[in-house]
């Protein structure tokens, strides 16, 4: 194997590169500044040891505890509820949500073998006793997956008095076409609609 | 900046790879094995090292001339000539072709300042010269640039006695769909067509 080819291999592993663009990305490789090359190889190498969970919500950090629950600005009224890391970030970077977050580190899903137990839920039943919690809102993906995990939530803390449990909106993404949706979007979005 | 959003901007960089999808990637490298995004930076700071154009065909080698250049069982009285070397790749990879390539390096394209001069136009009349190549075949893309460059290679070659030019046929995709045909490729289509 050659070292274009073996490039183009270890590139296709990475999620949404096909062969087709590992081989376009291993061929623009050899045309980019060698420091930019080195950059991306240092960069790549020393991830995994930069980056840890937090060791409050669970999130990515660099440091022992993550900003946003190092910030003392953040409500700490409110949790919210998520699958990955990722979704951390696409929240805060939304600007709609300035409270905490709990990471569960993936949904339910019996046919991956994922079950609560494999999931942060006893930190998450942990940080609820011990905090000043007053709405937890669920934001587990719109799926099957998600929504037996919202499932599961709201039967772990139906005993709990004085906290709100809510779930985000589903429905009719902004900018998009009726035209377009999901047939379960479009029930979502009836079965969601709200008063105008 | 963190780890993570350095990882994700150099990411971003990478043709085809638009910032969603370099946060995508950056967050997978975090559960990745370590042996895997060890042996991907290694590769891509190395790449450039090992991989050079060949000192005939101008395609990449590892070697000092390519395996196509070296390999005696290929028709050395046809020549195709294309812009980049993942072209040389791509015709590979069909097995529609046996003999042998020229890379030019690009396309002629006046408006970002790329003339016959720094293309290796001068290399190829000296192999046409020095070789025994009976078909020119023309193989840029069926883009402006690449008609623009199609017709200047006519014309340096166009006096020359027992040398047959062609070009790759344009038209329909094959497993395409007229009604989402372009008009320029409906166009070549029935220009170019053929007896049935």
């Amino acid at each position: 194997m050659t070292a274009l080819e073996n490039l183009s291999k270890l590139l296709s592993r990475l999620p949404g590169v096909g062969p087709k663009s590992a081989s376009r990305i291993a061929f623009s490789l050899i045309n980019t500044p060698k420091d930019y090359n080195d950059l991306l190889a240092q960069s790549i190498a020393e991830i995994k040891d930069k980056v840890r969970p937090c060791s409050i919500c669970g999130s990515f950090t660099e440091t022992e505890i993550c900003p946003v629950c190092a910030d003392s600005m953040r409500d700490r009224t409110q949790l919210c509820i998520v699958e990955q890391p990722q979704d951390v970030l696409s929240i805060q970077a939304s600007g709609a949500y300035n409270g905490l977050f709990h990471v569960l580190g993936g949904a339910i899903n019996p046919l991956n073998g994922v079950g609560p137990e494999n999931l942060s839920f006893s930190q998450l039943i942990k940080r609820i006793d011990e905090g000043s919690f007053k709405e937890i809102i669920i934001a587990t993906n719109p799926t099957e997956e998600g929504d037996t995990t919202a499932l599961y939530i709201r039967h772990i803390l139906k005993d709990r008095e004085g906290l709100t449990l809510t779930r985000l909106a589903s429905g009719l993404p902004i900018g998009g076409d009726l035209e377009y949706a999901d047939r379960t979007t479009l029930t979502r979005s009836f079965r969601g609609r709200i008063s105008f």
